[in-house]
């Protein structure tokens, strides 16, 4: 089944990045994952919605053709980033066409605060829930990455965990669909 | 008194731009206003951050002299754009640099729905109390495009309206600035 990973973090080295790689690295089901750079899009305008680049298009093919969908994201002020709001707005543009109509989602929050990106999930929800995403709710992933992570990968506990969540995930994708 | 106003709509005859306009041809108040445009910055990066481009930097040196901010934000899937969040994010980096704190700020909801862009307001709001703005509760601002519009200027009772939230605000900078 395949997966769409957007990755609220676009620096070379983002903890958003890590956690994605950690993800395919200790992938334990039958979901496979693919992302898309969404540093690539323009801001969404009304004005470019109608004949929109070659980018945007490609994004919403990614979406329609994506049997399940997981964001991972930083927390950016007790919210999360713009690039992935925008890229978000944009599988909903023009007015009528919502490409995330009923797709399973899980969401991924990642900070090195103890939190673990709790405000930037749950402004994340409140958006999911409007587009009509079966997001799962349980379990709640919340890493927070100074315990998590050690020179990039994932510590032992974390990695069990990250299982953990992918196999509920990939029952959950089975059930919603 | 420099109020820096950041438009959320980006297109070119957005309604957030025509509430700029109406903002301006009827202020009734001391304030100045003058705006930004965000669609020129990059998205965030921490790859960016210590050596931005030259429109981050004018966009820290606009908050930096406003004495005052609004924000018009149009609604997006019951938030607010990521162009914005992308540029209120700028101007809180490198860690340790909010340039937002402490300052007096309205927000200004806009859409062609009835509920006038709560959806976005909230989130907005919510950003805004961990930047540690001081943010007009009072009166509240719910624009409905369809009855508070007509061929790109406000009726008379939106101005009368506008009018006062203006003074209102006027009295919350001078206490609060």
């Amino acid at each position: 089944m395949k997966t769409l990973v957007l990755i609220g973090g676009i620096s070379q080295n983002s903890l958003s990045k890590t956690v994605y790689n950690q993800i395919v690295k200790h992938n334990n089901t039958n979901l496979t994952f693919g992302t898309f750079d969404i540093s690539a899009l323009p801001y969404f305008s009304q004005d470019l919605e109608n004949n929109p680049p070659q980018t945007v298009k490609d994004l919403q093919n990614a979406v329609k053709q994506a049997d399940a969908v997981i964001f991972i994201t930083p927390e950016y002020n007790r919210s999360f980033p713009g690039v992935l709001k925008n890229a978000i707005d944009w599988a909903t543009r023009p007015y009528g066409q919502n490409l995330w109509n009923e797709k399973p989602a899980a969401i991924v929050g990642v900070s090195l605060g103890k939190i673990g990106g709790f405000g930037a999930v749950q402004h994340l929800k409140n958006v999911c829930s409007f587009l009509n995403m079966n997001v799962m709710n349980q379990p709640e992933v919340y890493l927070d990455a100074s315990s998590s992570m050690e020179n990039g990968e994932f510590v032992p506990d974390t990695v069990e965990f990250l299982q953990m969540v992918l196999k509920n995930f990939e029952n959950w994708v089975e059930k919603t669909k």
